[in-house]
């Protein structure tokens, strides 16, 4: 066996240009609309939350978009992440797959989330923008944009789920570190904050009314604009400098994968490492490969919601996106892998799977904390509850290749360690975790509150 | 400015051999000795506690020790690790000096440890033994072995000072995680232990009464050994596949240092990055290089200590060995950097440093995370605050260089990540940490017990 473990790329190979996948596509993505008057949304409707770099991005049809100079250098501080041969795990589930997994921990906030972040940071800064205000909800996010906010000189101001702020505060002290207010959503600082307080002071706040939060923050100042740090487009474009690298790794390795498993929440993480290879699949030069998104079963949008227009937020303050939603309405049942809590999925792997090219597969929190302790114990990264779930169809794929003897590579987007998730893992060992089933009665009520189109 | 931020080596480059400074010391080490008999110790009465291949280590005198191949199948997973140029530290602190940093918080528990972790499980598991037992602080060496013990099948327990095993439950779930067993210390689990909770039930520990603990759990089961994680010459020498790696890397960057920096508590981290440098001053190669020990103020035991034989532990319990030291009976002030908080010094380094080729300097706890901020928010990473020790004196060298003009190269020894002890940044951020002065009369009273050889 080829003792190889870790395929890298040198710094000068960090990609150059994001790829765009809108470029490729046999039809066009359904148009987002105006959440007021049904229509499409135009530039200007954008402009008081985002840089129009950004606004352009969202709607380019351009292949191949130019990565900043300044936005690379910073990107050298982590990047190329590596591509790593699981020998050991493949060991202990005695199979002749070959796992591979691409790394995105290795970054300052350890997850994918900074690959945005810096981008978003950059235009921006570019534009005269000195404040940025965001949501979060676990932190992954509010702290990935701090850091970013960090390189670039810009305020960042973090409305955190409230529950969140108090259960994790870890998360809360890296966005302080690097130089970042958050406070509890609902805070005082926003009119709808102080409105929710007033009706329930111990409220624990949702992410729906961070964004709302996060976005009167900025629509009333004019220094400040909004950040999202998932399904909209320019996000996955951002997050294809992950897939650019794995592609040319899987080269080297000679190892082009048969399946490709990820994780879903909005769908940023895997989108920005499969993008690349589904334009593969597109154009029929890998006719077979299989593109698995993985999400929780207590919040199944690709396995089991309708593919339909639907608010990106629960308050219905953003655009009508057309994607697989359980309801903007619907509120996950807790489960740890906080980051996969939603009730919708990028439209452009709604509109990838809908056209058939990926799949959505989804998994019980049991399991996946299960195959997170076997990986841990094999190849050595604690890794982040939602990445669990994308180990957890790695590891079932490649026990499906013990059974028919086949020696499939399987590639793994690894979205980040869990170092600041160990209560998670405390709280599965102690048998204090358990799985939610379907909840299929809530997702009913939740879609009959589907905005009219 | 050349633009590279990173200097890598391929992975079969990982050093085939550790160096062992014992083969170029101008005055060989002083004798270790009994703690009863005060006689110079033998390997037979150090075969109860570690395998016979670690004692032999830590007498020898061959240059070179071979790094078994099942020891560099585990280093894959994250070795070799990253030199960093400080580019962006550099423009923040405005300083023509150049900063690099050897990162060691990529492997899987975040530090340096488990270069030693893992060659120890390893030799322990090729003499048959099944279990180890060992001490464990804040936690660092604990979660290292917890991962060694995984790699190699043998069953950890780790007795950790009990006030840390209730406020850093982080660190204990990481070690679960990987399949150890970890007690709050004391424990029920030995004589030692039940004796002091019999005397105090509410006991907050120490690193004292913890190796009691272990050592007993050792000697009194034939299928179980002890370990220890830092101080002792073979684990010093398991660290240098760090400055090896080190020593290819400033020549890839051609930055040999002027300065090298690091942080000690027992001294194998920084050992481990300095030892292949030293040899260059000590054949007189580079005559001029400057290696710096930094410690804490409130445990400064190069600084302020006397050379004289004393425990290794509070308890007594181990081998006398030569070195600077407080006294085993002080117990350093609760500063946040837990791994910094040792009466004593690794009889290397002491060595070293009583010859004059190294030199101590020592810093207060809150300099220190000031340091870290700033290193955080211009190169991204959170640092443990063992780390910032060295980010202190890396900074404060390179803001000298402001005053004099002069670009001297440093090096900085950056032992691991602080994502873990996010607590520690909060009470710093929050103004509720201190310095603590010298502690010259605790000191004082300790001295006097120091053992009489």
């Amino acid at each position: 066996m080829d003792k190889r473990t870790k395929f890298v790329l040198d710094e000068e190979e960090i990609p150059k240009q994001w790829y765009n996948i809108q470029a490729d596509l046999p039809e066009p993505l359904p148009p987002v609309l105006h959440p007021v008057t049904g229509k499409p949304i135009t530039p200007d409707d954008l402009a008081p939350l985002f840089p129009m770099e950004l606004i352009k991005q969202e709607v380019s049809t351009e292949r191949w978009i130019e990565i900043p100079e300044e936005v690379r250098d910073i990107y050298r501080l982590w990047r190329p992440t590596t591509l790593f041969r699981a020998h050991r795990l493949e060991k202990a589930l005695d199979t002749p797959a070959k796992i591979f997994y691409k790394y995105e921990g290795s970054s300052p906030p350890g997850s994918h989330k900074p690959n945005t972040a810096v981008a978003q940071a950059y235009y921006n800064k570019k534009e005269g923008i000195k404040r940025i205000a965001t949501e979060t909800g676990a932190g992954q996010w509010g702290s990935a944009l701090a850091f970013g906010g960090a390189c670039f000189g810009i305020e960042i101001k973090v409305y955190m789920v409230s529950i969140s702020y108090h259960q994790k505060p870890y998360r809360r002290v890296m966005m302080e570190v690097w130089g970042a207010k958050c406070v509890p959503s609902p805070s005082k600082d926003t009119k709808a904050g102080r409105a929710m307080l007033a009706e329930d002071p111990n409220c624990p706040g949702s992410l729906g009314l961070a964004i709302s939060e996060a976005v009167e923050d900025a629509v009333s100042r004019d220094d400040t604009h909004y950040s999202l740090g998932s399904v909209l487009n320019h996000v996955l474009l951002h997050q294809t400098v992950n897939g650019l690298e794995a592609k040319k790794l899987v080269e080297k390795a000679d190892a082009y994968p048969d399946i490709i498993v990820g994780c879903v929440g909005g769908g940023s993480n895997f989108a920005g490492l499969f993008l690349p290879f589904v334009r593969d699949k597109i154009d029929g030069t890998k006719p077979d490969l299989r593109i698995i998104n993985v999400e929780p079963m207590s919040a199944p949008s690709m396995t089991k919601g309708p593919y339909a227009y639907d608010f990106g937020d629960k308050a219905g303050l953003t655009p009508l996106m057309k994607m697989f939603t359980l309801g903007h309405d619907f509120m996950p049942p807790p489960i740890h892998a906080g980051g996969l809590r939603y009730h919708g999925m990028a439209p452009i792997i709604c509109h990838l799977a809908n056209l058939g090219f990926v799949e959505g597969r989804a998994e019980h929190q049991l399991g996946t904390f299960e195959a997170g302790i076997t990986f841990a114990r094999s190849e050595g990264i604690i890794s982040a509850p939602e990445t669990d779930h994308a180990i957890k169809a790695g590891i079932d794929e490649a026990l499906k290749c013990k059974e028919t003897g086949e020696a499939k590579t399987i590639l793994i987007a690894h979205s980040g360690h869990g170092h600041v998730d160990m209560a998670s893992y405390d709280a599965y060992l102690a048998g204090k975790l358990k799985n939610y089933e379907y909840p299929e009665e809530k997702v009913k009520e939740a879609l009959e509150n589907l905005p009219k189109v």
